[in-house]
């Protein structure tokens, strides 16, 4: 096969930053092949209002109005359900919850659910998205650690979807097989992101090498296995969300003894032709409109045609010599994931 | 208790180096606090004959003669059953493998072990320990990686005991409960190193800063609280060995997208106030002595009468303001582990 087609590519989970970041970034996500993007809110400070949403979006749209963003809250105590009756109104579609301390601007995160029920409720009535980050935070006496932070969180999940059956949620950036085999014991109302790089990587590629470090940390080569099996069966309730997550070349190269190096891996301006590479690399290229635009969109109700938006096709073809290029010049910008190595498939038209 | 005195304190497992960086990192030893360093041979060249490690021994006494160093080989094809009795001869004690590719030099390292019995047969028989590097390469079509590693070598383990039951075998730096169980379900021939560092860390704290990666990598808080129950239990064959392992900062600092960092943490110069600090975090400083010398030198045959060396008496006393320092400047010398942090006991007099 030479070339490819993907109607309107969807990433359901990016990070498209503030500020002169913002404005290098936010372009790359057509770059990348992609016209959705479902914008995360860890911002500083994190977006916590339909206001302050609404503003963000405002200030995407500027930077670059062909993408269709979708806006999501940040989970706090303060979320109140008049608050989440009102994004819905304005048309953000979810709800972003960060265990505390767990990841980038993440220190106002949860540390229970039971105490945002209410909110919860509200969400499931009014068909709000639960986004989750689901990981627990490390606790070296019940001996909980990054490799096990998602194991462990799953019986949340499955509480929660126990007490809110309608509510819809997705459990983001799963790297266990564990993951994989609680979503899909659930109900349909539950899904589930997978990043780009989660499958390429294992625990070897980031120890010691802090380029390829990101929360959840990549897990073991048979929970590598697990994410690709579940792709290559076509499963739609498993679809891509990058969970790109640009920092500056320094904060992802250098490490001092009393600050480590930051946690995220960029791939929003090689998205398609690296989820292309990726599934083909492991026989699921046939699953590659599914995984990165139908599955999500119809999750999340976004078909092209029920939003009123015109499908655009990507086309991708065969071609060696496509190399991963820097947008970084010295310490600033930012370096993608897999700089210097050939994808073998480039963008040809949309 | 406000002082502590140790007789002949012995760090059975650290790497000294070649050229100046040994000229820096060799009188760290006493430095320490130790009066006996077994001294890894993993040079590049590795040192694989006896007149090899016989020079490198004469370059250590001319850099620091205070230090009784026990020399290794590092076992690789060539290595021959007479140049193991011509080893035994010279007084060298023991032979080193690496698994290939694991760790600091070791692309000669061994892939299985039947090929060495007929090594192993004759240091059995002239009595020279054989020091294991006890992980399994990475194989992400068998599911191994850095973290199951060490217990997929302890069948390897088990089995060269059952082979060679008078050999003395030390598994060295252990880092899981699944380790420290299999060395204690073996015979009195086989033992165990822990290091200073493993006592400390748990995976949480190297993602992502690489000051604190090494191989083997530390795992999870349980096996953490295994090596430091074994420790506190006074069991007399886990003993210390500090892999301290110097590298330039910059190669411990810095990680481009196409290269990681090196894989070693440095504790020579602390080591003895390190470990003192540790074992009284966990409550075992009545152990220390038992820990850092009487244990190894025991199973070594290395008790300061039997080698006609005078004992020397180390006295450590309890002092707030003894920070970590650091032998670099710029990208140049070498930082310790715990750089900056005061770990309350300072070496008085020896």
């Amino acid at each position: 096969m030479s070339t490819l087609s993907v109607s309107s590519p969807a990433d359901f989970h990016v990070h498209l930053r503030q500020g002169p970041l913002s404005d290098l970034v936010c372009p790359h996500v057509r770059l990348g092949g992609f016209h959705l993007a479902y914008v995360m809110p860890n911002l500083s400070p994190p977006i916590t209002t339909t206001d302050a949403a609404l503003q963000y979006k405002s200030r995407l749209e500027k930077i670059d109005p062909s993408i269709e963003y979708l806006m999501t809250l940040y989970l706090t105590p303060d979320l109140t359900p008049d608050e989440i009756r009102k994004a819905k109104r304005a048309g953000i579609v979810g709800v972003k919850s960060y265990p505390r301390g767990v990841t980038t601007n993440s220190d106002g995160g949860i540390e229970s659910y039971e105490a945002y029920y209410h909110v919860f409720a509200v969400m499931e009535e009014v068909d709000m998205v639960l986004n989750l980050h689901g990981e627990v935070p490390s606790d070296a006496s019940a001996n909980i650690h990054i490799i096990n932070a998602e194991p462990s969180f799953l019986p949340h999940l499955k509480k929660l979807h126990a007490r809110f059956p309608r509510l819809r949620i997705v459990l983001e950036h799963a790297t266990t097989r564990a993951a994989v085999d609680a979503v899909k014991s659930l109900g349909p109302t539950v899904a589930c992101t997978i990043t780009a790089h989660h499958l390429a990587l294992t625990v070897d590629d980031w120890a010691g090498q802090s380029w390829n470090y990101c929360k959840p940390v990549a897990k073991f080569p048979d929970d590598r296995e697990a994410l690709r099996e579940v792709i290559r069966e076509g499963h739609p309730r498993f679809f891509l969300g990058s969970d790109s997550a640009p920092h500056p070349p320094p904060k992802k190269s250098t490490s001092s003894p009393d600050h480590g190096c930051a946690a995220g891996i960029y791939t929003s301006p090689i998205l398609l032709p690296l989820v292309a590479h990726l599934l083909e690399s492991f026989g699921a290229l046939n699953m590659l409109e599914g995984f990165v635009s139908t599955f999500g969109r119809t999750f999340y109700g976004r078909e092209a045609a029920a939003t009123g938006i015109t499908a655009r096709t990507v086309t991708l073809r065969k071609a060696t010599g496509s190399v991963v290029e820097s947008y970084a010049a010295g310490d600033e910008g930012v370096v993608p994931f897999w700089i210097g190595r050939d994808l073998g498939w480039k963008i040809v038209t949309e």
